[in-house]
């Protein structure tokens, strides 16, 4: 069941850097691609960073919109991921090309999607000089979300494989998130 | 042994989004710092994105020199990674205090960090008004080094758990970098 996340929380949703879909509206459309280059930059207000290069349709939505939606996908998704990284939402309807199904956001006019375990719903913070450079764009995370099959209150607790999420690393290979490391208790 | 990655490679090295030593030097300082917030942001030439405090003494460091490195730590030195980012290097040595070693880098003043497996030296690209405001850097990597005990040529290939990237969550946990998926093959 997806329950909401504490926006102070929500930098945990990336902060092992996981790979995520970029999600889009504008003008009656919408598009969803992958994007392994997501992170937090920023704790409170939560803000993130996503490269969106200038070429894609993601991009023309994100700057028409000023919105964007991250959903951070799972093993059981590795192939829709990487289909949703390969081809462009130009060329047709990508979500029902790469297999995934969209829903509703809260406080954005871009979807989310279904199957992932985490979500972010983010309004750009326009910096048009670094988004023309480097194709950076930076957003304040406005709603969280996660799936409470796996979101325990504060922290990830991935137990299935098909639950854990995903990082990749080029062509359709993919680390999967693996073992939990607490701190070593002394005295 | 540290053998050298190719620049258009390198940025494979922080594709599945490890945590991250920075190091900086400076006016005959030296620092290191944990950073989970370090991203690629461009294939070729590479460049990297990662946000730097404004109250670091490493912010100090960079901002003077114009350069720092990365390097990528393991499952071996998740309590040394979590100590480097829960002091500061004002304070003293966090070499000797983080049980961290260094050593000279090829292309920049700054020290990358030994038992790490793989090592990014970046040059800033400046940008004065996203540093200020979101405390982000973004740098051109200008050499790239592996552990080729874990480094197979174009990708990581870990097997001991030891030498397993680490993905910081909160609090001086961490997730190991898990299981490798390739993608399905077709027909």
């Amino acid at each position: 069941m997806r329950i909401p996340v504490d926006l102070k929380r929500s930098y945990k949703l990336l902060n092992h850097g996981p790979t995520t879909l970029v999600t889009s509206a504008a003008n009656g459309r919408t598009n969803v691609m992958a994007a392994a280059w997501a992170m937090p930059i920023d704790f409170e207000p939560p803000k993130v960073a996503v490269v969106i290069a200038r070429d894609t349709f993601t991009r023309e939505l994100v700057k028409s919109s000023g919105e964007f939606g991250l959903s951070v996908p799972v093993q059981a998704q590795i192939e829709q991921t990487y289909a949703a990284g390969s081809r462009s939402g130009r060329d047709g309807d990508k979500w029902a090309a790469a297999g995934l199904v969209p829903f509703e956001a809260s406080q954005i006019s871009a979807p989310l999607v279904e199957g992932c375990v985490a979500w972010l719903e983010c309004k750009v913070l326009p910096e048009p000089a670094i988004e023309d450079r480097y194709d950076l764009f930076v957003a304040e995370v406005v709603a969280a979300w996660a799936d409470d099959a796996v979101w325990k209150s504060v922290a990830f607790n991935f137990v299935a494989d098909h639950h854990r999420t995903i990082h990749h690393v080029a062509g359709g290979h993919f680390y999967l998130t693996g073992a939990w490391m607490g701190p070593k208790r002394r005295g």
